[in-house]
C-alpha cells in the first residue's frame, strides 16, 4: 500500500521503537529466522527477524527466495554487524509465492549472459537493481542540468522521412501489406499508398530538427530513442538506444566544448552524490571481475575513474595534433597499430585508446577533423579542408560525445549537400533556417547507454538498458 | 557566444548602467529606431534603441523581421511603457539576413493552419515559443515529481514483438526489401529473415515492460514515444505521441487514484509557477479566440481553469454511478445524447463531456468499468463483471489518464489472456511475474500531448508537438 514506508526511507529515518509495515521480495531466508527483504527502493536489504515458534511451519515454508511478503513489526537497533536497524516481525502475509525449484534467480552468482536471457527478472538482482537506479539518476541529472541552464527539452520526431546523417542503415516504418506491396509504373514501391504517403524510417538523430527549434528557442536539447539497422553483434552496439542532443544558437566550437565538458562532469558528480550505494556495489563488482585479469591489464577502479574525470580538465587537441602524436608514438614506430596512421584517416578505436589510455590518460576532446570523414552539416574551417567537429573520448569506452559547430552559411551548406549527394529538396526546411536569420550555432550528441556503461563499469552495452534490441533479439 | 546574457536573465538581473551584448532575432524594427529582439529564452522581446544617425543606411536596411543580429550597448531604464529596461545600442552586427519579401513570418497574425505548414519556423512566433517552453516545463515537472517521490525512470522498448493492448493498429518495423519479400512455404511473410528474426512493431504502450521493472525496483515510470497506425485525421489524434506510464508495486486502485490526482495537480501548479509569462500569453490568445463564440459556449478562461483544477478535489465515481447519472440526466430524458446510454457501453465523448462539464463541472475519476470493454490485464473485481480500472476526465479534453490495478493472480490472468484470444506464448515473461513473487500493483498512462493541450488551451493536438505525425504527414 502507498502509505507503507520504503526500505530506502526506513534507513534514512531509522524509526526505532515504531511499528511499521513493509512489503518486498525475499532475497534469502536464513536459519528460519532472518529474512533479507528488498523492495527495490535501495540496494540494501532489510533484515526482518522472525521468531519461528510464533508462526506455522506451512507459512514459514512459503518464505522462499523470490517470494513477495508483507511484514509488520517493531523497528529495533540491530545486534548484528550488517545493518544499523532491523525489524522484529509480528505478522507475515505472503503476497506471492515463488517455487524455489522453478525460480530462475537462485541466491548465487549468475552469469551476465544467463541474466540477459531472463531480462524480465534481472531487475530483481543486486547488480541490475544498481545499474537501473544509476541509469535513472543519470537521466534525471541530465534534465536537471539543462533545465538549470536555460535549455528547453524538445521532442524531435521518431518517424521521419529524412536521413540526418545522409547515411546510416535505417529501419523502415510501414503499414503496407507485405504480401501485396503496391508498385509504381516503374516497378518501385508505391509509398504514396503507405500511412504517411511517403517512405518513412526510424530516426537516426534528432539533430536537424533540434536545430530548427534552437533557431526559435535559443537553447534546446532532445533526449529520445534513436535507431540503427546495422547488423553489428558487438558489446558496443544496439539497434535501439537513447541519445541526448543539445543544440545552441550563438554557440561556437569552443562554447560547445566547454558545455559538453561541464555537462559530463555535472552528471557524473550527480551520480557520485546520489547513487553512492549503488556505485559502491558496481565498484566492488568490477574489482572482482578485474581480478581475473593480469595486473597490467586491469582498468582503474570505477570510483577512482569517475572522480578522476570530474576533477581534471579534459585534454583538447586538434585532429592534426592527434595524428602527429600517433605518428611519433612508440606504438607506431614498433608497428603495433593494426591500421595505418596518416592524415585523413578515420581514427580507429586502437588509435583512440592509445591517445586516451596511454598518451594522455584522461578524457580527450579532438577537434577539427578532415571534412571528408565528417557529416555535411559541420562548419568548414578557413583552411577549406577541416571542419569544426569535436569528439570526446573517454577511457574504456572511446567516443562518448560527437558534436560540431554547424555550417550556418547557406551557400557553403548547399554546396556540401550537393557534394554529399543528398537530396536538397528533402532538406528544404533545413536550408530555410540558413535563408532566414541564420546564426552561428553548435550542438553535440551523447549516447546515453555509452554514458551508463562508463559510469557503471559494465562492459556490455546490453547490460545497461532494460530490454536490449540487437540483430535477432526483440524479446520482451 | 556562450558568455552573452540571455534576455530572460537580463529581465531578472536588470543590470542598469552596464555594457552588455545580446544576440537574437528581430521581431520588428519600428521607426528606424526600436528593435524588438527575441532570443527564445522568454516570450518577452527586448527593446534595443538605435540612434539611426550613427549607422549606415545599408546596415539599417538589413534589420528586418526575422533577421538575426548581435547588438552591444548600455542597459538603461526604459522611458516607454512596455518594458522596465532597454538597450542603448552602440554596435550592431548582422549575423543572418532575412529577405522581408520572402520570409514567411510577417509581423501579423497568421492562422494556425498556415503555421502548421511551416512547422520549422513556427517556434519563432510568440504563440509557439510559449507552447514549447510550457511543454518543457511540464516535462521537467514530471521528472521532478517522480524523482522526489522515489520513482525510477525507465526506458521501455520502442521496437517490440508484443502488443500490450491485444489490439491497436501498429506500425511494422522492417529491413526486408519490399520488392522482394521472402515468404514461407505457407505463403506467409518469412520474418525469420528480418532484422529481429520475427515480426516487430512500434510500441503502443510501455506498460507491460514497466510492470517487469516495478517487480524489481518498486516504483518506476516511463516517458517515451508511443504509436498508433490509426487512420484518424482529427484534432485529437497523432500517429506518434509521448506517454508517461508510472507503475507501482503494492499500490491498489485507491493509491493509484491518489497518486494520479496529486501528480496532475503538482505538474499544473509547477507550470503556473514556472511558466507564468507564457501562460499569460496563451490565456490572452484563448480569450481572443473565444470572443468569436456565443457567450454560452465559451470555455472557462485558461488560468482560471488551471487554478480550479489544482485547488479542488477530483470527483470519484464508479462506472455504474456514472451510468445512473446519465440515465437520470435531463439530457437523456430529452434525448439529446446521440449514442444510447445503458450499462455496458463504452462511454462516448458526449457522455464524458456531460459528466465533466455539465454535471460535476470538475475533473472526474471513473472507476470499476465493465470487464468486457477494458484490457485483459486489469484486475477483476469480486463481482466478476467489473475491473479495477480508472479513467480521469478533464474539461475540454476528455480522458487524459487511463489506468488500473493490474491482475496479479496467475490463474485469473491466464484465463483472461485466453478469453481475449491473446497468444500466451508471446507473453511468457509477463506471466512469469505472476508465477514468481507476484503482488498487488497498479499504474496509469498519461498522454503527454493531451496534457499540454489542457495546460495551453490549444484545441488541435498538432499544435502542441513540434513536428506532428498524422496520416499523410511526415514532413520535417
Amino acid at each position: 500500500m502507498k502509505n507503507e514506508i520504503s526500505i530506502a526511507d526506513l534507513y534514512k529515518i531509522q524509526p526505532i521503537g515504531r511499528e511499521i509495515t513493509i512489503s518486498g521480495w525475499v532475497r534469502t531466508f536464513r536459519s528460519n529466522r532472518f529474512i533479507a527483504l528488498n523492495d527495490g527502493s535501495t540496494a540494501a536489504n532489510f533484515q526482518c527477524v522472525v521468531d519461528f515458534e510464533k508462526f506455522e511451519d506451512s507459512l514459514l515454508k512459503r518464505i522462499t527466495t523470490g517470494s513477495c511478503v508483507r511484514v509488520k513489526g517493531i523497528v529495533t537497533k540491530s545486534l548484528g554487524k550488517g545493518q544499523p536497524i532491523e525489524l522484529q516481525v509480528q505478522t507475515i502475509e505472503i503476497l506471492g509465492d515463488s517455487d524455489a525449484e522453478k525460480y530462475p534467480l537462485q541466491p548465487k552468482k549468475h552469469s551476465l549472459e544467463f541474466l540477459r536471457e531472463i531480462a524480465h527478472l534481472r531487475p530483481r538482482t543486486t547488480t541490475f537493481g544498481a545499474i537501473f537506479r544509476i541509469r535513472h539518476h543519470l537521466a534525471f541529472a541530465i534534465h536537471e542540468y539543462f533545465n538549470k541552464n536555460g535549455f528547453f527539452y524538445i521532442h524531435s520526431p521518431i518517424i521521419t522521412a529524412s536521413d540526418a546523417e545522409g547515411a546510416g542503415e535505417m529501419f523502415n516504418v510501414s503499414v503496407l501489406d507485405k504480401r501485396n506491396i503496391p508498385l509504381t509504373e516503374n516497378g518501385e514501391v508505391d509509398y504514396s499508398k503507405d500511412f504517411f504517403g511517403k517512405e518513412a524510417n526510424l530516426t537516426v538523430s534528432g539533430q536537424l530538427e533540434a536545430e530548427l527549434l534552437a533557431m526559435g528557442l535559443g537553447k534546446v536539447y532532445t533526449f529520445g530513442p534513436t535507431f540503427r539497422a546495422e547488423n553489428s553483434n558487438t558489446a558496443r552496439h544496439l539497434a535501439e538506444f537513447w541519445m541526448i542532443e543539445p543544440e545552441m544558437a550563438f554557440y561556437e566550437l569552443k562554447d560547445n566544448m566547454d558545455l559538453a565538458e561541464d555537462f559530463l562532469k555535472y552528471i557524473i558528480k550527480y551520480a557520485l552524490t546520489h547513487a553512492a550505494d549503488d556505485l559502491a556495489i558496481l565498484d566492488q563488482r568490477l574489482a572482482e571481475e578485474e581480478k581475473s585479469k593480469p595486473a597490467d591489464q586491469r582498468s582503474m577502479p570505477l570510483l577512482e575513474k569517475l572522480k578522476f574525470v570530474t576533477e581534471n580538465a579534459f585534454q583538447r587537441i586538434t585532429y592534426t595534433e592527434a595524428i602527429d602524436i600517433l605518428l611519433q608514438s612508440p606504438y607506431h614506430k614498433k608497428k603495433k597499430f593494426q591500421f595505418p596512421v596518416e592524415w585523413g584517416i578515420d581514427l580507429q578505436s586502437e588509435h583512440e585508446r592509445y591517445l586516451v589510455e596511454k598518451h594522455f590518460n584522461s578524457p580527450v576532446i579532438i577537434t577539427d577533423y578532415p571534412a571528408a570523414i565528417k557529416a555535411f552539416y559541420m562548419r568548414l574551417n578557413d583552411d577549406g579542408k577541416t571542419v569544426r567537429a569535436m569528439d570526446i573520448l573517454v577511457p574504456g569506452i572511446g567516443e562518448i560525445v560527437g558534436g560540431s559547430q554547424r555550417e550556418e552559411r547557406y551557400d557553403v551548406l548547399l554546396s556540401k549537400i550537393r557534394q554529399f549527394g543528398i537530396s536538397e529538396e528533402s532538406l528544404w526546411w533545413y536550408l530555410d533556417t540558413r535563408r532566414f536569420g541564420t546564426c552561428p550555432h553548435s550542438g553535440f550528441g551523447l549516447g546515453f547507454e555509452r554514458l551508463v556503461q562508463f559510469v557503471t563499469g559494465m562492459s556490455n552495452i546490453r547490460d545497461v538498458i532494460p530490454f536490449p534490441r540487437t540483430p535477432g533479439n526483440c524479446e520482451f
